[in-house]
This record gives structure tokens, C-alpha cells and sequence, in this order.
């Protein structure tokens, strides 16, 4: 089995089958297929209007927004002990959602509990719900490492000395501002911090890049800069691993950038094989990096 | 007269007129009455297209983007040795308006060394353009200290307690991001920094807030957060002072902010009275912060 650090126990008993909870895009599937290939039962809850209707073809269960308590009780009766929660979650449920069934209702108290208040602990709540439940979290980087980020070259192109020195300032960016829980993202071009990721969301930040340069309010000419991305350091790496896809090699070549650094082990990246075909042929570079070296 | 630290000095020679040379906005003519109302002649050089029309009242002589040349003339001419440069520059010249008169011409070479590079040191190379003409050049802080935000609540209203913790989760951000020449603004809400400005500017990251909240990306219900602006730490006080007006005032009220909190004795204030009023009748705290205070 595997645990949460990641190790592999030696002869324990049989964990029995994954619980998968899957939010929107295509991780979710591919995380599946990670699973099942190393033997190991899945058991895959999608939600209606939120996750992709081709898991119908992985065997999903659907549930409603609401139907948490439905939720608990497919993942119970087919012995699931371990759950991972994978995929973005873009909608946020109405009251009226989320009392849509008895089991539900019972929990109400506490799920009402869960949704009010700062946004930033909603999902540290969330955990703590799922979790007196009986359930044990998992990462996806504990049941599918494959999905990460490596370290080093990802693709064909590399980074040059004013593409290092541009991840080494966002790094230091990112490090200063780890204590504030803030700063999962950021971009520099030729030694200036053009852009930091607060509230927005990456594809939300590099928009603004793209437009700074048209506007001239960057004037860096030609290919420069860089996108860097990892975990803030109070991140629950469980469930909210920053991810990259082909959506932001799009973003990336559309802001001029040259490439992207991410950090080894702690970034998902969706769709691997066609965000690193995509940055190849964008002409990006791609890299993970190592939190503690030099670079 | 006034020197660069802003002493008065006791019987020195006559300063001559004060070359003042206006961007757009309000301020340029806040700052004319201000040093004129302490009896010191006001040489004002206005550029056609980007300043206001309104300071042909105040006497402007109008050059184009491109009469740097005529420009230095008019200020040589009238016995000009100290400049204040003052309000915002939204339109960059174009090669062809940069070479319109001989004089300009003569400093070509100079000129384009000036206008090409990196953009974060061109306002650097444009201040050593003109001292090697052989002006002085001060801040609005050491001629006109009445425009620079006070100490203390400006307005009516005061922040609270909840409003303290998230200007001081602001000021940290800032204090940690000065090494890195980045992030003048910071926004927080209850206890979280949603947005941090690098160089997109104080409106669009307002906007941007206002966007989240609205696409309730932020969950923060209510009248909640606060806008905290300052210079960085290595800011050249003299030419780039953040600048706060009535559109600050309305995009924090748009955001749903509580208010506003400023380093004293280094943000302009432009339209003081105006701005101060539309606060107080946004119901928003105006408050200026002295840096190495605990508040």
C-alpha cells in the first residue's frame, strides 16, 4: 500500500479500493487510469454539472452537488477507506443543492457550518467533514506520482541564463511571501516582477501580462520572461496541488513568455504527454525545479 | 529655499523659479498654486496631448513628447535650476515625435540610449538626461509637502479592528516583497491577501478584486478589506510617488473595501479636499501609516 508520505508498506493489509472524487477537466480520468494500472480498485464519484460526462466510460457514480450524504454512502458500501479529491471545482453549490437528500440533511449542521465564513479555510473544513466521517485523505502525488512535475528539462527546450536568473527572482518572490499564505504563482521578465498571483488564478494573471504588453506598459521586446508555479508553503498538498495544462502553455506563449518553472513533485500536470508535445511546439520551456537547490 | 531633504535653508542665495513640468491630471496645478502660495515663481511646462488644457490658465508653455530640446531651452532661459516632475505619463512618445526640433535632435543619441532597455530603469536614464543638462531635479514631497498624505485618519471614518489586521497583513506583504522592487499596493480582506500589484497598477488590481468578488471567487460578504499603498523601498520619491485620487476612492468602494490606508509623507493625495469628501461619503476609512511605527 501506499501512505501518505509515499512510501510503500511491506505486506500490510489490502487498503481496498480508492474512493475517486472528481472535479472537472480531464485529471480526474487520467488519475484513474494511474490507479487501475497498479492494480488497485477504483471507485469513481462524479458530479453532476461539475465533472466531465466521458467518466461515464470509468464507471462513475453521479451524484448531485447536494447529495453529500448519497456521496458517503456509495463510497462506504463499497469499502472504500482512502479517498482523493482531484480536478478543479468551478461552481460553487447553492443552499437549495445541498439539501437535496435525507442523508444530507442530517448533516446539515455541520455542512452549513463547512460553507460559512473566510474562503480560504472552506476547504480545510471540507477535509475535516470528509474526515470525521471516517475517511482517510489522500494527494494524488501519494496514489499517482506519474502526474507531477519531475525534476529538470520536462520538454525539448531550456531555459537560458536570463530565463534562470528570471526563476531565481519569482522563487525568492514566492519564498517572501510564503508566511502570508499568499503568491502561488508569479512572472518576470529580464529581472522585473511584472505580475504576482494573489486571489486571481494563473490563466486570470497571464491574461493581464498579455494585455500589459499590448498596452506597452511592459516594454520588454520579443520572447522573455517567465511563468514560475508551486505550492505556497502552508498549502494542504491533499487536495489543492497547483496544476498546469494546455491552457497555460497557451497563456504562456500568448504573454511572450519563454517558459515555465514549476515545482518538482508538488504541481500537477494535466493532460502530460500533450502539454509538453504543446510547450515543444510552442517553443516553451518547461522545468521542474527543487525546492532547497540551488536551482 | 527648499533642499532635496526638504530643511529649510537659513540665508542662502535666491532658488530662482521652479521648473515644473506637468504630466496629466489635477496635480500639476495643485502644485503650482501650492509652491506659488510660498512665494516661489513657477516656470510651468505643459505637454500637448497629455497634460490638462486647464494650465493654459496657469501660464503653461507647450512643448510636444518630442521638444526635449525647447523644452530645456524654456527652462534655461528662464533662470530655471530646480524641476519637479509631477502627474502621470499615459501616452509613451513615438520615434518620430521624439526628433521634432534641432535641439532634440542634437541629443539623439542620448535619447534613444534613454528610450530603449529594460522599463524599469528608463525613468532612471530620463532623470540623468536631465541632470546632465544641469537641472536639479526634487520631489513634490520637498517643494509642495501639503499634497503627500498626513498622519493619522484623513477622513472621518476609522478603521477597525478587523480593518487593522488586514493593513498590517499588507504592510508584511509589501515589507517582504521591497527586495524584489515589486508590489506598491497590496489588497487584503479578513484576514487574506487577494490581489498584490506588480505592473498592472493600483486600478486594474482593484478591478480585478471587484471582478472576483463578483464571480464569487472571493466569499468575503459584506463591507470587508482594505486597499494599502506605498512606494517600494527602492523608489526614486522624487518623480514616482504613488499617487491616490477620487478614482482610487471609487474603484475601493467598487471592491467593497472598507477603506484605505496610505504611507504618510510618501503618497500624493491628488484633489485632497475632493478626495477626502468622497470618502467620507463612501463611508470609507483614509488613514496614513509612518513606516517603522507599530500603526
Amino acid at each position: 500500500m501506499v501512505d501518505t508520505e509515499g512510501r510503500r508498506g511491506s505486506g500490510s493489509a489490502d487498503p481496498g479500493p480508492l474512493g475517486v472524487i472528481a472535479g472537472n477537466g480531464n485529471l480526474p480520468a487520467e488519475l484513474v487510469a494511474a490507479v487501475r494500472a497498479t492494480g488497485r480498485p477504483v471507485v469513481l464519484v462524479a458530479i453532476r454539472g461539475e465533472s466531465d460526462p466521458a467518466l461515464d466510460g470509468l464507471g462513475a457514480r453521479w451524484v448531485e452537488w447536494g447529495q453529500v450524504g448519497k456521496l458517503f454512502g456509495v463510497l462506504r458500501r463499497e469499502g472504500v477507506h482512502d479517498i482523493v479529491l482531484i480536478g478543479g471545482v468551478a461552481k460553487r453549490p447553492d443552499f437549495k443543492s445541498v439539501v437535496s437528500d435525507f442523508e444530507t440533511l442530517k448533516r446539515l449542521p455541520r455542512i452549513l457550518s463547512t460553507m460559512i465564513g473566510g474562503d480560504d479555510s472552506v476547504l480545510t473544513r471540507v477535509l475535516r467533514l470528509v474526515e470525521d466521517e471516517g475517511f482517510r485523505i489522500l494527494g494524488a502525488q501519494d496514489v499517482a506520482p506519474g502526474l507531477l512535475a519531475g525534476i529538470g528539462v520536462l520538454g525539448r527546450e531550456r531555459p537560458g541564463e536570463r530565463d534562470e536568473r528570471d526563476i531565481r527572482l519569482c522563487r525568492a518572490v514566492i519564498t517572501a511571501l510564503g508566511p502570508y499564505d499568499v503568491g502561488q504563482a508569479a512572472v518576470a521578465m529580464d529581472g522585473r516582477v511584472v505580475a504576482i498571483e494573489a486571489a486571481e488564478g494563473t490563466d486570470a494573471m497571464l491574461a493581464r501580462v498579455t494585455e500589459a504588453r499590448a498596452a506597452r506598459r511592459i516594454s520588454a521586446k520579443g520572447t522573455v520572461g517567465v511563468l514560475v508555479k508551486g505550492p505556497k508553503p502552508g498549502q494542504d498538498l491533499r487536495v489543492d496541488l497547483p496544476t498546469i495544462g494546455r491552457k497555460t502553455i497557451d497563456a504562456v506563449k500568448a504573454a511572450g513568455l519563454a517558459g515555465i518553472a514549476v515545482e518538482a513533485g508538488r504541481v500537477l500536470i494535466a493532460d502530460r504527454a500533450a502539454t509538453i508535445a504543446a510547450a515543444d511546439q510552442a517553443g516553451l520551456f518547461l522545468i521542474g525545479y527543487k525546492v532547497g537547490r540551488a536551482d
